[in-house]
């Protein structure tokens, strides 16, 4: 049974949405939550049923932080806030994972400040996966690291090799690196030193090189880039789902392409993933779209339960720790990161 | 009626495609161009009619640039080649426009160093069009530059305003700077550096920055960004197309699609769009996708053609002349540009 702190206050659809997800998990795989559902009680009892569903328990918090607010402040004002509670009961060890579709910069200011970065990470980064025509790709960073080094690049590298391995149980997860060109002097400043810095780490299956036009192929497990670059990248592809629809719906018949459409969207639907754990902190820590609706939810605390599961948090120690034995240095966590 | 010097040599299917391009224009716009087809008439004459089509003239040159030659020695070493021959006819007033679908790096060396950049200018950029459910969006830089500057930023919103304003006929082209976040206080620091200045820079209509999910809703005429990050999403955009026309393919029953999936090709299909010129160099240079259909070349040549009657390249000098006026000094070109 994985006990999950439930952030029921977090996201655009909250508290509706989240309490609507945590039932559906509850429903699809009975007995394998314990959801500690946090929030205001007057706001989350009327949405539950009486009694209260097997499984599920309310954890009170006053407080919900907004998306505008800044979150180190937010954090530090809002103690009492679904965030700052259920990121301290993971700590505290009373749940094994934390999920919220609130701030995300908030969560992870609230995870790196209770959980601590595990040790060689200078910051966590979150991923996205990426539907391709082959296995899905998980890019790395997806947004919450603008202006990395290409140190920070190979430690996310290693991070999302650990993750594909435990959760996609791919063997020598492959790892690419984004790029403009294929050859190894090609790139900007920031895609040669990585490169360089890939090839030489044998502990990583390090495939190259990968264009733009190369992404959708599959062609890697863990596609690595600036989160600048990864979080363009996500939301644009996440619009393309939208924009072929419409072009289709203007020029074919109605109800001719309905099979192939459905296809398309469940091809390009994020909400199949969920949710995206923040790889680097010493705990399970994940993180769903604002507005994520119930579906997503539900598959975000899929998601967490096969993070705890797998051992994703002690193997990531593991490697880490080989990588900094290597370098003979083990840096300290260089304080909160700057996010999207 | 505009003398195209044609790189007859240039681009994956070179002669045969760049021949049947030439001879597409030609039909279909008769009496508004001079082609000089530049290449070796050992290649060249098996592929024309005898007599050459009116309008139609070979000029020799005996060699080639590669792909895969480093540019600025291939266009030292290789004097008659196509492209520095063809260069020098524009240099040389004996020519109007350059077109070229062959090695993009070796375009943009041989027509700074042949034609020099025009006052103000950094370096030259190479745009893309993205096709928008709205009106297309120029992409600057498209892989040309790596690692700006936000002052060179600047220069590519100058350049990108002139362009679309004297070719797509829009009056004061919407400028857009792609971001991670809509607020000013958002992005990585060249993001947040050039979101100052074009603000400041009333000769510009900025519209603020551009998330990567409303660059398909055509909220912007030019989009402003480092061309890793342009390449990167014009490639991206490019495999789009095929990766949805697959999908429905499995999906669909044959043929209840093909309409459908023609206009999402017309729309997704950069051929319609040709090439694109060399921004910023004292003259118009069109370079070309190196795997250009003959439909494409000839697109190209009508672009290079409208690029030369609209006035563009003095329009865009007179408009970096006030934008060099208000800084003070004349930056000096830096030399040849890191290409992708």
């Amino acid at each position: 049974m994985v006990r999950i702190a439930l952030d029921g206050m977090g996201g655009d659809g909250a508290p509706e949405v989240v309490v609507e997800g945590a039932r559906l998990a509850l429903r699809q795989w009975p007995g394998r939550f314990e959801v500690l559902l946090i929030g205001s009680p007057a706001a989350l009892n009327p949405l539950l049923p009486v009694p209260c569903p097997p499984g599920l328990r309310i954890i009170p918090a006053s407080e919900r932080i907004e998306q505008a607010e800044p979150p180190v402040q937010a954090i530090r004002r809002k103690r009492d806030s679904t965030i700052v509670v259920g990121l301290g009961l993971l700590r505290d060890g009373e749940a094994d994972a934390f999920l919220s579709a609130g701030s995300t910069g908030a969560v992870m200011a609230a995870s790196l400040l209770a959980l601590g970065a595990l040790p060689g990470v200078d910051r966590p980064t979150v991923g996205a996966v990426f539907p391709t025509a082959a296995a899905p790709t998980l890019v790395l960073d997806a947004g919450a690291n603008l202006d990395t080094k290409p140190s920070q690049l190979v430690q996310f590298a290693h991070l999302g090799s650990v993750y594909m391995r435990d959760l996609m149980e791919i063997d020598r997860p492959r790892i690419g690196l984004l790029n403009v060109g294929l050859e190894i002097e090609k790139g900007n400043d920031l895609a040669l030193a990585t490169h360089r810095f890939l090839r030489a780490d044998s502990a990583l299956n390090f495939v190259g090189n990968v264009e733009g036009d190369q992404i959708i192929n599959g062609v890697c497990d863990v596609l690595v880039c600036d989160g600048f670059v990864g979080n363009v990248l996500l939301k644009f592809y996440e619009s393309i789902a939208g924009f072929v629809a419409g072009l289709l719906h203007r020029s074919l018949d109605s109800g001719a392409a309905g099979p192939g459409l459905e296809e398309v969207y469940r091809v390009l639907d994020y909400t199949e993933y969920g949710g995206a754990p923040l790889l680097g902190v010493n705990g399970v820590s994940v993180i769903c779209h604002g507005g994520s609706p119930p579906k997503a939810i539900k598959n975000a605390m899929r998601l967490a339960a096969d993070c705890v599961e797998s051992g994703m948090i002690e193997d990531m120690a593991a490697d880490l720790g080989t990588l900094t034995a290597r370098e003979g240095v083990r840096r300290p966590p260089e304080g909160v990161p700057r996010h999207e």
